[in-house]
């Protein structure tokens, strides 16, 4: 998607001469936009852990790249088994750096499998390029065929109120500052709006770490989508006076019966999308399916973060990045990373493979090998 | 309530023979307690307009002390005409500081019918003074009726829970610092810890103006109420988890069939209350009751606020209090103040005449003189 007009991704090989990968620093997004160039394992490894980048489908690529950078700066050796202990080591430090993000550990497997073909430091080299050039290449395809599937629905609002925009409400940043191009939930939006239908996003500020204020409402702004920035609460309001036409938002992960798991918050904008027979779609890679587990709410955990992102409001103070404490010193914060939205509530799932309705009958018939497979 | 373990209410007289009234500042909490002294007309009119005190009740009893004031000050006069005059500038002046608070004009008016009867300033003064004094003492009242009212509800779980705390979640502010003492949907919180019971609230903080980070985090960690602060977006999940028995919200205007307006992202709440069968209470005097509207989604309006509350947060960096940008430049930001919670997701209405169920029938039966009266 374009920033100031000009075409960007998340990640990408700057020059293959040096082996240097370019990403967006996201940290300071929408404050200051900054690129950082990578060329080492650990400059990778400190770049996933320190949260320069983050969404897990460009969390997985920057692992492939990573793997490509450990095999690239490999000491010359003799010995076969020095290479294994090697690749297993560089996969450990780079797995280790956000342990649940499932899509990293699968990539950077992926490279390891690939580069066994190799047999001098350049082939392998050369292969382990290839594969995170193909795993890059296949998640922007995922976000782009998400987006397809996803248009008509759009389409279809935007035929019933012509001359008026389709309004959208999500939730977090399942942009695609989260992916390579596209995003997940904005891949649709992205698509309607780049083919004349105009729409118009209510976002999500997206309390305690604010992604949809500062993440979400910065990529639609610099590709050019009207968009609203709206306090988490105001949502249920907006859709009792027909001012949301549908919802669209991502997920971590959902279940085999179409539970969604999703940032903290999206349960309670399915709750009034239903009170108000608005739609709420889900838009997800298959990667974000888990098949092996049926209840979301109660099989899937919920990770605790830390309170400091809830007594804490980071922005913008005199052109530098500031936190302002919100609340009293004695007062204690919970922070609960997500919730889970269940199946009743979501009107369909949205993938690369087409659209299903939230429940196992027809996610399994959308992905017939769904058993056998993980990705 | 308790403030370090001294008593305070937000307003009272602080010295008769020098007519200074004296507030708790509100602006800075919870940062820093400020109090204020008033003795002029127009001291007690900025106190208003610049929000030093917020709150249906408290505003109420502002005005009249407001009115007390003009009527110490006022100059001798021989003419009754000019009295009639002055009276009534003074009335229209601390009316305008804050056109929507229905309080604040009934409270004015009825200083002005008492001190009629008055012969000389001096006479009409003390008049002023007792009627103010009067509001003063029945907005009290008011509150520790529905506390009085409203704790039995929580005694009731805490039979049901030996030695486990009761968990009641409340959205934005209806603590004692926006009425006088006791609060409205604090009330029943406050008696019951007072009397030995174990609580613990789960406080929205309630963005964008975060009244429950700063306000109910404040008072109810100042009288010694366990409580823990979470963003907007996670009482659904805590809800799906068995982490909340009961709501308790305040109100701002209440239909006579039940329909309950409140601050932004209180249906939100109500949604997830309905969605897990956990009882949802609104605790409310009577005087928010609009007895003269119907249906609350269609007839009550919603104020548009400034959309800066959106775009910037409050609060302290290095001991003062700072606003930081949290939007991109660009982006627009939306800032609805209220929402309806539709009658049929509240569980009961806790008042100073007792609880009833929201629906017109209950209503009036326990405010038969309902469509007379206003308050």
């Amino acid at each position: 998607m374009n920033i100031k007009k000009t075409h960007y991704t998340t990640i990408w090989l700057q020059d293959e001469s040096s082996g240097k990968i370019r990403i967006i620093d996201q940290r300071f997004l929408p404050f200051e936009l900054c690129f950082k160039d990578i060329d080492t394992l650990s400059g990778m490894y400190e770049a996933i852990h320190d949260m320069l980048l983050r969404g897990a489908p460009l969390i997985g690529v920057a692992g492939a790249f990573g793997m490509y950078l450990a095999i690239r700066n490999m000491p010359c050796n003799k010995t076969k088994s020095f290479d294994g202990e090697y690749l297993a080591n560089a996969a450990r430090m780079l797995v280790s750096s956000r342990p649940t993000a499932i899509n990293l550990k699968w990539a950077v497997e992926r490279v390891i499998a690939t580069v066994t073909k190799g047999k001098t430091i350049e082939e392998k080299s050369r292969l382990a390029l290839e594969e995170a050039q193909k795993i890059r290449q296949e998640e922007m395809e995922n976000c782009r065929l998400i987006g397809v599937y996803g248009l008509p629905l759009i389409e279809k609002i935007a035929a019933l109120k012509p001359g008026k925009s389709v309004n959208i409400l999500t939730h977090c940043n399942a942009g695609w500052l989260a992916c390579i191009d596209w995003g997940t939930a904005t891949a649709p939006i992205y698509m309607a709006h780049d083919s004349g239908i105009p729409v118009h996003v209510w976002v999500d500020e997206t309390r305690p770490r604010n992604q949809g204020a500062r993440l979400t409402a910065f990529e639609l702004g610099e590709h050019g989508v009207p968009h609203t920035v709206i306090p988490d609460n105001a949502g249920g309001h907006l859709m009792q006076h027909g001012l949301v036409d549908m919802v669209i938002v991502g997920s971590d992960r959902t279940t085999r019966t179409g539970d969604v798991c999703n940032k903290i918050g999206t349960y309670l904008k399915a709750l009034a999308a239903a009170d108000n027979n608005i739609p709420f779609y889900v838009a997800l890679p298959r990667s974000s399916i888990d098949f092996s587990i049926k209840n979301g709410v109660e099989e899937i955990p919920v990770e605790e973060r830390d309170a400091t992102e809830v007594h804490y409001v980071e922005g913008l103070l005199d052109g530098e990045v500031k936190n302002v404490r919100i609340t009293p010193e004695k007062s204690k914060a919970a922070n609960y990373g997500f919730d889970v939205t269940p199946a009743r509530l979501v009107t369909g799932l949205i993938t690369q493979c087409g659209i299903c309705s939230a429940d196992e009958t027809n996610i399994s018939r959308l992905f017939p090998d769904a058993s056998r497979a993980t990705h």
